[in-house]
């Protein structure tokens, strides 16, 4: 599956393209004649924009997309997207997470889970010159980027006096360019309909990232607000969200080499890293953050054993980190059998080229690349330290207990001055994500992780200690497990943190309340909270050094890339982005090709009583009967499931709409293929490769196996 | 790898055909108008005349084929069926099975491994008549099997008359023909070159019937004769056999579609199998057998740990274990994925109804039938205790006991009524079994593989037990694992048939120096020979009773198929056979293509520094070099390196020339892919492709990294 992407991109990143492309919609226009000669059949400008069909239809539900597709609010994301909202109103009794679900009407639709929310990009503005206006050359590290922080916040408060909206601002190009968008915020958000498990996940972590495939990823939520057409909280009294458009949703579908366009909320790519940056990244951070999460897992696995209550909380965890370490293999196995280094030195060594060339460009350009590299130097000396000190921050109770007393610290603030991420449009999201530790946290499984990490935080070399941590825990010249151990069983005994009731009790305390608390949890929160700063400011002095030459980096890398006549667009940093391509398979290795189609055929050669191939009974029946008609890809003569397509997504795509030339829906993007996982540091036109569920497959699902009637008839189906 | 088989086949067989088909020379003539569309070139009715072009070039190695590709007796064949031989002359010092060999000169040649032979067939007649006259129809069970062997005996004999050939008398469709085959048997055989094991092997049993391939799977040899142009021992005077024609070789190679043909000698197929043989092979044999040699192998591993000196000699064991468990799955797989079972079902469905249609066929064909279902039932019934004995049987203390004892009473009585197997033509073959044993054979390892098979033999019904056998290893009730080993222990102190002299020295002893023997193995042989003889005599009884119904159960086959216009063909039976086809891939699963080649480019991505992938640094640097011109495939515009063909091929087929349809050799068929092993029972048209060798890379490979410029300078190359 996708990575379903969380937190919002702060982007530090950098060159070279093809026939690739997550756009900007005002972008497009300028690829009109592209478009149309590929199979566009509506305007180009219709889609650049953000407030006509087909783009306000597109829905970001926060790491995932969704698309309305019909007048009553109704939209289509992916099973995986929604999974949290199923598995919430999950019981024993009533197991709609392995059975599925579908309300024939709308009393019977389910509240999603806690904090679900749905975003409708209203408005997207250039706020550059804002953010830069008082960006002197002299303003520099922490001042700087304390700086763009106020103006950042200041613009987003004046955009959030509109009551029911959300705003952000977004940096492009690594702050060559800043957008605040303005979306509606949907905070009721009801659950509407869900294949059974074994259809939604079908193949599971066994098929994640792999072709064929054959996984009916889709689910359905309905938009609900309050009776006057604004955002409001859930009530029975609210009424189905009137989207401003929708999308009609084909049953005729595609074929190879037709067009396909995918429009959604990409998390983050880093296609112009520098090469020294990318060399460091897979051969130094991937692999060792893929031993890290594959520890982790080991941990886990071993301390909450499979069928434990424990695991029960730790599953959802377990399956991210096992996506992650899936992705990080995928992409360094990518890294070692391409060329993608040598491809960015030479990119690099040729852009040095095309600057000495020409004096002004000299003087521009040159020290900017001086600077950049020592930048890079600089990080990659911290980043065993950083990585190790960022695992051990993972640890809950610790988190938990920095969280709190930071919250508290900043909310003696006024709000304007606090740190973002803890101002009062984000005190909702912090009271959740306290509430959700209850259910994924064992006290005895993070113990052990936190035992793991302090243990690999002994070994960094002495001067990257932390004086105060290591008194904290105890730790001295050789690592003592044991006694370390008993330190760690001691707090856990001792702290509280661990009872929702008592960790929400914290909740508008003064930082006093902390610091005469005897919580050793809360007691490491108060200790550790000078170094915390200071670690805190060291990164900002950093990123606002960062701040003042990425920018340049990235004019150097535009203008040349200009000079050769190369298409230029950001780096996906979770804002609504356009892409396009052709439905086409690949070669995933020599001797081997794969098939653009997956077919109901190799779902059913698939199926076993084993999860994930487990495929419900009903469906395996409605497979016998093999009633395709109306369903049927032309050519294949069956009826088709996944299919693959050179369009240009990452994370966050998830769930996003795939449309044909006349903008209908005829399929979700719901994953990646393994060979093509570099593609987020580099677009490789052979092998990178979106997989879509088919709509075809999905309309016949709903209609011949789980008697979703009611949806397809409220739904406009093309057929 | 293809199988390598070594025994040769008392077929007990039965199907349905298609585009398939593994001919008798002499049918070419009638399939001469779909060869000439395909694309052969020459006459089809010169493939049918074993005495010519191109026929008399191709050589049966036994288990393998071989094909001469110059007048002075230069032969290719597979790595993997010259391998005892390269295994043979490598020592520590001079590891040529890890670095290759190649002989500069005739004088560098090395003697093939002991008991290496080559036969070329020169005369097939058809002897059914002869075998058939006496065979009345009260003749029946023991005494018709008898009569049938004695004949067979005195046709081998007539023919074996003429020193230096090999005579063997085949049965087709069951008894329903047979032929005898007359073959000059060459005795001394060379090694002249073949490539380092990480070529010829590269993937070794990780892409063992695997899709993508990338293996250099040839070897050279070399025939010598006498002086005077016959077969003779190993001499240094002999020289090198003139053959009577011999191979050209491409360099030019085929492409996508093209017609190829391979000419060998597979071992054994059953596509005519009864739908209820195959039921039970799939649901009960296969799996069973695929259970015991796992065991086989769990066993050797455990007691003969990696490394150790015993590994040593169990590795061509284990390998071939594996190769056979590998393909037990891919079969059992296949059948449980497919629709084989209900397309025999039908097909013997149909066979009834067309037999009923017409009363001549009832009264002729419906008894048959239910004689051969009463046949099937009583196997099946004994399946079960015959499997355990065989596989106790394979254990070597108690096998070599019994083998020397049984030479030994069957040299009582005059050459032509001694057993099959044991006559004098047989006395070679059975010394160099009994000295081959040092080098595969460990007691401490064959004591608990006997341990093994005691226990599994224990299991099995009291009725199903042999009290002779109970006695002598001191079976009771329950099964005393501890006295057992004891037993045994004793047993394998106390003989001397772990030793090569005390074994040889049995040879041409007397069955009364066997009676008074303390030998305890010895003693084993002489106390079950009475109920081995009897176990024997039902055996016979019962082939003697099919070899009455088996013929008329294929005859109805026959004409049924003919009646339906489908082609007919003999199961593969270890006699020459010649398949064509064309150069395609295919779909191994939904979703995915398997493209017919491979190329350099692939081979060079699996390179790592382990085995079976650690391809030799002279190779790397020469794929670095790039240096392909001459062997470039057109298209593809690199190298390739294997390729798939639909032609119909099973194990003995290995080291096979493929054809062009000029007749050139453009390949070397060495396997078949695992989604098609289900061939040997049923071929089919999507599925059954064979892997070749390309010519172009082993030409390209012993040119530019092995320098075997006089070997390719002796052949004659096409260029």
């Amino acid at each position: 599956m996708k990575l379903k992407i969380i937190a919002l991109s702060m982007l530090v990143s950098f060159a070279g393209v093809a026939d690739e492309g997550m756009w900007q919609p005002h972008q497009l226009p300028e690829l009109e004649a592209v478009l149309k000669s590929k199979g566009l059949a509506i305007e180009a400008s219709s889609i650049a924009n953000l407030t006509a069909f087909p783009m306000n239809a597109v829905i970001s539900l926060g790491g995932c997309t969704a698309s309305f597709v019909s007048a009553s609010g109704l939209a289509v994301t992916n099973h995986h997207c929604a999974f949290n909202s199923i598995a919430h109103n999950s019981t024993p009794e009533n197991n709609i997470l392995k059975n599925g679900f579908l309300a024939k009407t709308l009393e019977q639709e389910l509240p999603a889970a806690p904090g679900s929310k749905m975003w409708l990009t209203e408005n997207v503005s250039n706020v550059t010159r804002q953010i830069q206006q008082e960006l002197t050359p002299q303003l520099r590290g922490k001042a700087r980027f304390d700086e763009i922080e106020q103006v950042r916040k200041q613009i987003v408060a004046e955009c959030e006096a509109t009551p029911g909206y959300r705003c952000e601002v977004y940096s492009f190009h690594g702050g060559l360019e800043y957008y605040l968008m303005k979306q509606m915020e949907i905070r009721d958000v009801r659950l509407v309909h869900a294949p059974a498990l074994s259809v939604g996940n079908f193949g599971g972590d066994i098929d994640n990232w792999m072709w064929p495939r054959h996984t009916g990823d889709y689910s359905f939520f309905r938009a609900y607000v309050g009776k006057d057409g604004k955002p409001a909280d859930f009530s029975a009294e609210n009424v189905p969200f009137v989207p401003p458009s929708f999308l009609k949703v084909s049953a005729k579908g595609v074929q190879e080499n037709d067009f396909v366009m995918v429009l959604g909320y990409p998390g983050r790519t880093s296609r112009y890293d520098l090469a020294e940056d990318v060399r460091n990244k897979f051969n130094q951070r991937l692999p060792q953050e893929k031993a890290y999460r594959e520890q982790t897992i080991a941990l886990i696995e071993k301390h909450a054993p499979a069928g434990s209550d424990s695991r029960m909380k730790y599953e959802s965890n377990l399956a991210g980190l096992a996506n992650y370490a899936k992705n990080f293999d995928g992409m360094i196995a990518g890294y070692q059998q391409g060329n993608l280094q040598q491809r960015k030195d030479e990119f690099y060594a040729e852009l040095q080229r095309w600057i000495k060339a020409d004096p002004a460009r000299k003087v521009k350009y040159q020290p900017v690349f001086k600077e950049m590299e020592l930048i890079i130097k600089t990080d990659i000396a911290q980043q065993d330290r950083e990585m190790v000190l960022s695992y051990f921050a993972n640890v809950q109770l610790f988190r938990t207990a920095r969280r709190l007393y930071r919250l508290s610290v900043e909310q003696q603030k006024p709000d304007e001055e606090r740190e973002r991420g803890f101002q009062v449009r984000d005190e909702d999201r912090q009271k959740s994500a306290l509430k959700r530790m209850s259910r994924s946290y064992d006290p005895a499984v993070d113990l052990e992780l936190a035992l793991h990490f302090l243990q690999k935080y002994h070994a960094l070399p002495a001067q990257q200690h932390i004086a105060t941590f290591d008194q904290y825990f105890g730790l001295g010249e050789t690592f003592d497990e044991a006694a370390v151990r008993a330190k760690l069983e001691s707090i856990y005994k001792a702290s509280t943190l661990s009872d929702e009731i008592e960790r929400l009790a914290w909740l508008g305390k003064t930082p006093d309340d902390f610091k005469n608390s005897q919580d050793p949890a809360i007691q490491f929160a108060v200790t550790m909270f000078a170094d915390d700063m200071k670690l805190e400011d060291e990164e900002k002095e950093q990123l606002g050094y960062l701040s003042q030459v990425l920018p340049k980096v990235m004019d150097a890398i535009i203008q040349y890339n200009k000079s050769l006549s190369k298409p230029v667009y950001a780096d996906a940093n979770s804002t609504l982005r356009v892409t396009y391509g052709t439905v086409q398979g690949y070669q995933p290795r020599d001797g081997v090709y794969n098939t653009p189609f997956t077919t109901i055929g190799g779902l059913k050669a698939k199926i076993t009583k084993e999860e994930p191939f487990d495929a419900p009974l009903v469906q395996q029946e409605a497979i016998a009967k093999a009633d395709f008609a109306g369903y049927l890809h032309p050519q294949l003569n069956t009826l088709p499931v996944n299919f693959l397509s050179n369009v240009d997504t990452t994370g966050g795509n998830s769930g996003s709409p795939t449309l044909n030339g006349q903008a209908e829906l005829v399929g979700l993007l719901f994953d990646g293929v393994v060979e093509g996982l570099l593609g987020d540091v580099d677009y490789d036109v052979k092998l990178n490769r979106s997989i879509h569920l088919d709509s075809r497959y999905m309309l016949w699902q709903m209609e011949k196996v789980d008697g979703a009637t009611n949806l397809v008839k409220e739904m406009t189906v093309i057929r």
